[in-house]
């Protein structure tokens, strides 16, 4: 592909994309195909000769369109949002061209330094501690998901609390309603799934501190060490919102570590009147959120801060010889390959840079308010019907609800909107009750998408009384 | 921003990008900035208002661009090279576009059938073993970095000889030029460093099986575990060979788990005649190469297989009630999301498609025989010349050598030529020797550019005899 041949693809790309993005109703939201049903479609074997790129978009509207789910649809509304929107785009375009590998600050200093000034943007922006500046002791590094990120805390926290050679006797504490991630990356750290308690949770489905407590104190007593507590805040399931103050200070009896897992509701501190969701943080020793989820920041972008980074350092930097050289041994540098598991790395800040440029603190705040309001719309609306009885509090965008009909009737009106092609909304389980979870959060998502997602919900109720 | 802002946005954009890589050569290759000298000319606060997407593109040329180094540049010979190729950069565009998240067969089947797709299609290409098919037993998935990809083997293979429980006495081994990443996942998954066996090598710096042989038979007459054996094919230092089939034979021995880091000389079985890399591969368990080295694929794009996809699996599973869905259930479906650390996932397959497509196999195989045979011809004067030294082998792209006159003129020399802003090529250490590393494999890279690197050693040799 040649120059001129790369811009005239290019802006064919582009052009695809706005195409895309403005027709993107027109889609079924959930793909109806069964398996295989994409990869029928496309040849076996890789071509001898090379193609011109026409033929791979023409293949993207007949074979891979259809074979999505839509999540940019303004009628999504399953899982939690993951949002794009086009700064963010093109700031991922721009990474891809420039092409450069930031590993080290040498390897490209502004792919450095460009992610330390937006990560201390965001302190400033969601109003996070100074602790998390990476000009004080502290500082963030964006790391691909919040799986990652709780990875990462896990093993800082086990070197902390003497490594391999303790490593039997440490001991984990999250919520039962935690994120599946805790228990993958505390087994992936070798962990035996009996070293993690999941703790209690109260009728909001927040971890309750007392028992937290007690079962640290019950782990002491009988020899082992307590090393790492993980709160959420926002729960997948229900966004219930662990009350990290009182969990800090218990955390702090037993020299733990304490990571707030604030995937989702992170992106809620944008606006001044939710910094209910910082509570506590400043006692945290390791936070995450994901601009890709709710901050209008391409997947993937996890960003995620420690209050002291020497023992995040200590516990990951391993440097031989052909990565030496004179600026990181001045001391006077960060090298963010010693922030996580990967080596090398991507200019992902150059998507952030663009989001928050593009946007402004204005802009996204407008983003996260319009989604609350919508949620509050939509929660008022179940509460003024009698077949629907929604559950739990609205703090944020995620709205819980069942269908008085039981979990039969839940589920079949859950699959019957899918199927509909109109929207789509996903389900959890709080005890032995089915939910529906309506997560409001789409850039393109107005009212009259969830209003429109209402009046499917009505029409089927009153179909099957 | 609106779709006809965005279209406009793009494709300014797109010629941006365009102009920066007809540009390239006009930038020092390495980046001649003092630390702090970025972020000192950008805001330090995020703007309360959004900006023009216009105002973004002048201070990438204003500030962002002159704090790279230029990894693109067709004079850029450090490290191993990490292309990008018009293809990859439109499919990492069309990636961020359509903005869906892979994590479930179900949450865009289109994501995972091509994924699978395009690793079956490398399976062809490079002429690996049929059981890494997904059509078979094993099967591929597109990783960030070859670091997570054996933290990933690490752990299966942990998991696979009992876990937490046995962790204590299990070991591993790899060659003393193994990549820093096989340490760093150790202690990441629990290991502690002196459950690292750093084989001995031979004079190519290959890992001797004979060593490995003795040191995993005195682990085992002690009540150690073999657990974990990890060969290279293609060290970072120099690119030598492990022997696999060799190392094969006597990790069978002991039932441990084969995982074998082709990161960089994976790209090289795309020629037949090169296929030397893949020796043994159908004895391992797991393999990793990253065609965002070699094969005109930006970063990040790991490609990890197994040759039996049911202890990862098993290892990596956790499903939480929000993830269930009736494809997973149905077990007729892929689900990425178990096949490595992070939940979430990109639609990376897009780029590697791109590539393949756009290139064909025989643009593929274009692009890595020019290097093979730049670096021959580059070995070729070194050897004529009296004031240089090679040391080893060149099999692919990487040629190392020294200055006659010792560490003190080699790093003289490397330092002449990396402030020049012509080239950059960075050093390794052989015993005590410093060398310097040639790596060619820039898709922009001809002979002409080292051509140009060569003349500047020669004078530079000749001002300091």
């Amino acid at each position: 592909m040649s120059p001129d041949e790369f811009r005239a693809a290019g802006h064919a790309a582009v052009d695809w994309i706005a195409d895309y993005l403005e027709g993107i109703e027109e889609h079924p939201v959930l793909c109806p195909l069964e398996p295989g049903a994409v990869r029928r479609r496309l040849p076996a074997s890789p071509p001898e000769e090379g193609e011109p790129f026409d033929a791979l978009l023409a293949d993207l509207d007949r074979v891979i369109v259809p074979g999505l789910t839509h999540w940019q649809s303004p009628s999504f509304f399953g899982y939690f949002p993951s949002n794009t929107s086009p700064p963010a785009i093109l700031g991922d375009l721009l990474c891809a061209g420039l092409g450069v590998q930031g590993m080290l600050w040498a390897t490209s200093p502004a792919c450095t330094e460009l992610e330390s000034l937006v990560m201390d943007w965001l302190v400033q922006a969601l109003s996070l501690p100074d602790a998390f500046l990476t000009t004080s002791k502290g500082g963030g590094v964006i790391q691909d998901t919040a799986s990652s990120a709780v990875l990462t805390a896990l093993h800082v926290a086990r070197e902390r609390a003497g490594g391999a050679r303790k490593l039997p006797r440490l001991m984990i504490y999250t919520s039962t309603q935690a994120h599946s991630s805790v228990a993958k990356g505390a087994k992936v750290a070798g962990f035996h799934p009996q070293q993690i308690r999941a703790i209690e949770v109260d009728d909001s489905l927040a971890m309750r501190p007392d028992a937290l407590r007690v079962a640290m104190a019950v782990d002491a007593a009988s020899g082992k060490l307590p090393c790492f507590v993980c709160a959420t805040v926002g729960t997948t399931s229900t966004t219930a919102l662990d009350p990290v103050p009182e969990i800090a200070r218990a955390t702090q009896e037993h020299g733990a570590w304490l990571h707030v897992d604030g995937a989702y509701a992170g992106s809620a501190a944008i606006c001044p009147e939710l910094r209910f969701v910082n509570a506590g943080l400043e006692h945290a020793d390791s936070y995450c959120f994901n601009p890709h989820k709710w901050l209008l920041t391409n997947f993937d972008c996890t960003c995620f801060w420690v209050r002291d980074r020497a023992p995040l350092l200590e516990a990951m930097s391993i440097l031989p010889e052909y990565l030496r050289n004179a600026a990181t041994e001045s001391g006077a540098v960060i090298d963010y390959r010693d922030w996580h598991v990967p080596l090398g790395r991507r200019f992902r800040a150059l998507k952030l840079w663009a989001v928050m440029r593009c946007y402004g603190l204005s802009g996204m705040q407008a983003h996260v308010r319009r989604h609350v309001s919508l949620a509050q719309t939509f929660a008022g609306w179940l509460d003024g019907h009698e077949r629907f009885e929604r559950i739990g509090e609205v703090p944020l965008g995620l709205v819980c609800f069942r269908h008085v009909g039981g979990n039969e009737s839940t589920e079949a009106l859950r699959d019957h909107l899918n199927a509909s092609g109109e929207l789509y909304l996903t389900h959890t389980k709080v005890g032995d009750d089915l939910l529906l979870r309506m997560a409001i959060g789409g850039r393109l998502t107005e009212e009259s998408h969830v209003r429109a997602a209402w009046d499917q919900m009505v029409a089927w109720s009153e179909a099957n009384p």
